[in-house]
């Protein structure tokens, strides 16, 4: 509405688009998607009166100027539908123009007026006039057809079914009037993403952990586990934070607050007289050392994701260099972080409200530049709900408008707005409330929400049984099973999820104390040594999960989850397809670590393509197991001490030789 | 997000706010309320981190410049609730205000520590400087307490439980640091009504129907109607269009394309040599008449309602003053009405595209204008939806932004979409599907729809259980009974509601033909003379159900309706209770006309906080017997043909005496 007395429009326009779908936040937000996919809108769209109208999705890549065109089709209730696919990485913009179309109005009025058998001859003329107004606007042959078509509804002995001809107005259809069309208020848009933010393995270990027998590890032996990393199947190799680790109140072996001569400290605790953010352990190696592990790694198809925690360790130069970027209390002292009554005097915030905040927001965008110049594409980023919703949206938004390749892994364990936002404001990926999802009602809840727009939209999440900080009662209690059954949802659930190893896969499951999610002995505090050759190792399992991930298109994406129904409440069964349905993964799993469950399955066999006539071959990947089902209730029998779950890939039947039947 | 290289945001704001409700369209369109009447606004406010956030809701009459402010209080996972009133009539905005609020995140940690028996010598100088900061804000004695409050928090020797003095945090709550606060985007808009906007009934006749035998009806025998319809209980009195009846191809009676001499033609046919729609057609009376059925209605309290149908007869001055604001057609003749193949060659419609659009819509606004100077404060507009949006849009706000009292009440029998964007713009109330919702499943299913947030805050709903154009199959059939239960049902779901009388209290029934909604012998064409004192009439019923709605507030506002459950089909069961509960009309209706129906109807005893241990009373208002019911489920019996309905007034349980019970 205007405010001001009497001002027109600047448009005479008829047309209302309204409830366009996607959008974020009122267009403020970008929504998700990666190389190659496609991206839905909806709206609704109708004008006044009873005119026909053509409507259109525009959308062009960010960088350039020209838009692309696609008709958007009407569903029904005045709402329309339109797609476009995404084939470059970076910002793409997207938009809705609408008219009044006139020629076919008059082509769906005079249909019925010649139905009507009434006199039409005006009405030809009517249409002459619009033939001619778009010969004008057409060039070559099209001109000159319209021209021919226009003469002959001039002329009066024209049978007039001749002005309905298909093939006129398909042509017309090209040179629509749109002078007083309606462009929707807000260019959205839409931030395309490598593959790899849509499907990724990843793997999170502490380097210094890979030393031989009393030495701190080295990028060096980082380099050397790569091929054990790979044979695994992880596609980014997550280490925590690189930079030199602060040297007063460095704690000790699980978390004392006092540490022994000796002890290596939190890397989390960042910073000493060695250097800050912008430098690298000494004990690791050397930044030629780093690029050079970056390299590798990417021989062995694995990027390396970076820690990114911006705090400091009360030595970090950044104290002395830039006191004004920390709170001083009233006696002088400078605020360490605390989450009353707890202290945590080894680390110092940013005071994010200081008065040079730009000058602090500059310096830690420069962190991320500089690693990105050593080649790093991937960030893990630790806490980001401690900081500004804006310093993230203009650090993020800055570096990948350079950048647009880059991947942002939120690790904010927080509420769900804080969790949303951040996912909002830039964020790739994100960790979320999967390793306290356990129960049946539990993961088809919290996936319903997570799976469908709007959060689908913004949201990728990120699924982690296990990290340094977080060993679920579930683990603790559950045995190997317990391990099993987390690896094989987050690996199946999520087309990204990844563990923290070795710890994981040797199903290291002691906690520093009962009702504590800390590891005993954690390798946040200490260097640990793990024998990677124990029996109760996972590495197999993990290597044939990821393989079924990289042979299955279906486990790629997250848009095509759905959950089914099954009569035994320790049994949850869901699936994933793809759009054209070549690829579908059925996974079956015994919730329960400790007991044998069955029951039975429901499968919408119509939406599967399944032909109920016939039997189809269920295989589990897992076991290579062939299943023989039919009709849309199946039996399964999972026993979790040989394998709690089925990987089961639909093989439909396709045809019969000397009774010999083949399925696909 | 900022589209430029680096620019940082104007503001270091740590603050989201999200997801503010009521908003209508990203706060293009104003919510409606009438005076007296509550906003309750709700919204995401969250920040980074773990400190405590303070919110208020800001607002203001759009004239007035200063906000006024009300605190919003924490609901639960970061959504905050605050209310406001509005008091006068005209547009009024509102917005959300939130900060970080330092002194409340100190306070909370304080006790905290405390709690925990630590040192807390220093943060007691943190707070002192925080209530120095407040000192210098405020005047007064204020000023005073809170310096000898820091002087206190400064003393070596205060015992450290003086900081967390209610009574100071109470003062330091006026005083906030608001340097960083974040306000949300945009200023949302409340259009006020006039409580008649709210809480309308609705009287539509024919004035040239009422004049003596043989003679064309006047403004002045109008006057000698009103009696009889205050009597009836209404409040607005809607006469077709007043204006001079075209004569080309008048239309007969029965809609015949062709009229007999002497035959009067239908009001919707507007304009001839006789003046336009600024005119008054000369049978009813001159402009002086008009003006004075004005007065007489309002001392009858009744509001005369206009039609106002934007549409021209062939031979309305307009056409020859303005010949560019019509289609011309390549024959030279002016495109009339049409929908292909029906042809209404009595009506040329405007050309809203036409190139003087601007001229256009001036002169349809002075229409309006022109009738407001006569006294005019309610408007019926006919077909709103065959004209552009962006029309009345600025026509609306334009005149209601000189005279925010005025009522418009859109005539928009179309589609959901169009119906609402109509409302949502600016109109008053709504006609709507009403007439054709009869069982019990349409009419929960639609009202609660409409009757809830997002469509309730901006669009006020006017039941007409007919119309002259509208005669309903329900009506056809289901006699005298089938208009009582119409009747009732208009009056007690909406607190806005109409009649087209005397053909509605008659029991008018007669279609054109079967399967037609038109009236036989309409009034639309010809002159009628009814027989109000035909012993059919439902005067009386009318009259009392006009006193039940002016007696419970309950019945005058949309906001309380809920349905509850029955368990027969044919019974409808429904419930509206002012906001205090001390008003509590429960309606019971037997939908069907011809049979009697019973059941048991299950009521929220708690909510309507009536003691379940008591017997209350359920007093019929339509024929003043009172039933005795207990517990939450009661028995009803319906015979049409005595009374279809029960318009219950709950009476609680209040006290004995002697033996005898008292019911209020």
């Amino acid at each position: 509405m205007t405010d001001q007395e009497n001002a027109f429009p600047q448009q005479n326009s008829r047309i209302a688009i309204e409830n366009v779908t996607p959008e974020i936040d009122v267009g403020h937000f970008a929504l998700k998607r990666t190389m190659g996919e496609r991206v839905t809108v909806e709206a609704d769209i109708f004008g006044d009166g009873h005119d026909v109208i053509s409507a259109i999705l525009k959308f062009r890549a960010a960088k350039s100027p020209d838009w692309q065109e696609m008709p958007m089709t009407f569903l029904l209730n005045d709402r329309w539908r339109g797609e476009f696919s995404v084939s470059e990485i970076g910002v793409h913009l997207y938009t809705i123009e609408a008219w009044i179309d006139h020629f076919q109005s008059w082509r769906r009025d005079l249909k019925k007026r010649l139905d009507a058998k009434q006199d039409v001859s005006v009405d030809l003329l009517v249409g002459a006039e619009m033939v001619e107004a778009a010969a004008k606007k057409a060039k070559g042959p099209d001109a000159e057809q319209l021209l021919a078509w226009a003469k002959i509804l001039r002329e009066k002995k024209t049978s007039p079914e001749r002005a309905l001809d298909p093939q006129m107005a398909g042509l017309m259809a090209g040179y629509p009037d749109r002078r007083i069309a309606t462009v929707y208020t807000r260019e959205l848009r839409v931030t395309v993403d490598p593959p790899l933010a849509r499907f990724s393995a990843w793997y999170e270990l502490f380097p210094r952990s890979l030393g031989a027998e009393g030495k701190h590890g080295t990028f060096k032996d980082c380099e050397a586990a790569l091929p054990r990393i790979a044979e695994m199947g992880f596609d980014i190799l997550y280490l925590p934070p690189i930079h030199p680790i602060g040297k007063s109140f460095r704690k000790g072996r699980n978390n004392n607050p006092k540490c022994q001569p000796g002890e290596p400290g939190s890397p989390w605790a960042i910073g000493s007289s060695e250097g800050g953010h912008k430098s690298i352990h000494p004990e690791l190696g050397t930044i030629d050392d780093f690029r050079h592990l970056i390299e590798k790694a990417r021989e062995n198809k694995i990027e390396l994701a970076m820690d990114i925690a911006f705090q400091c360790a009360p030595d970090h130069p950044y104290i002395k260099e830039h006191p004004k970027w920390f709170l001083k209390r009233p006696d002088g002292s400078i605020q360490y972080a605390e989450n009353p009554p707890k202290k945590y005097e080894d680390i110092v915030p940013f005071n994010f409200e200081c008065d040079d905040w730009r000058g602090l927001w500059q310096e830690l965008k420069s962190v991320f530049e500089f690693w990105i110049e050593q080649g790093i594409r991937v960030f893990r980023v630790d806490n980001p709900h401690t900081k500004p919703f804006a310093f993230w949206e203009w650090c993020i938004s800055g570096l990948k408008r350079k950048n647009p390749d880059l991947i942002f892994l939120s690790e904010a364990f927080t509420r769900p707005r804080v969790m949303y936002r951040l996912a909002k404001l830039g964020f790739t990926q994100s960790y979320n409330y999967f390793p306290w999802r356990n129960t049946k009602y539990e993961l088809t809840e919290y996936f319903a929400e997570i799976t469908r727009p709007p959060v689908s939209d913004f949201l990728r999440y990120n699924l982690w049984p296990n990290t340094p900080d977080i060993l679920t009662q579930f683990l603790q209690s559950g045995g190997r099973e317990a391990f099993m059954i987390r690896l094989i949802l987050a690996a199946t659930l999520g087309a990204s999820y990844g563990i923290y190893g070795p710890a994981f896969e040797l199903c290291e499951n002691a906690p520093r104390e009962p009702d504590s999610e800390e590891y005993l002995n954690s390798e946040k505090y200490e260097i640990r040594r793990w024998d990677l050759s124990a029996p109760q190792s996972l590495a197999g399992l993990i290597g044939r999960v990821n393989r079924i991930r990289r042979e299955n298109p279906a486990l790629q994406s997250d848009t095509g989850l759905r959950f089914h129904r099954t009569d035994n409440d320790q049994l949850l069964a869901y699936s994933k397809m793809t759009p054209d349905k070549s690829n579908l993964i059925l996974v079956v799993m015994n919730l329960n670590p400790y007991y044998t469950h069955s029951g039975w399955i429901d499968l919408p066999l119509d939406e599967f393509e399944i032909d109920t006539h016939r039997t189809f071959q269920m295989h589990d990947l897992l076991t290579d197991t062939r299943f023989f089902w039919h009709g849309n209730r199946n039996y399964v029998e999972l026993n979790p001490h040989r394998f709690p779950a089925h990987i089961l890939r639909l093989r439909r039947y396709t045809r019969t030789e000397h009774d010999f039947d083949y399925f696909l």
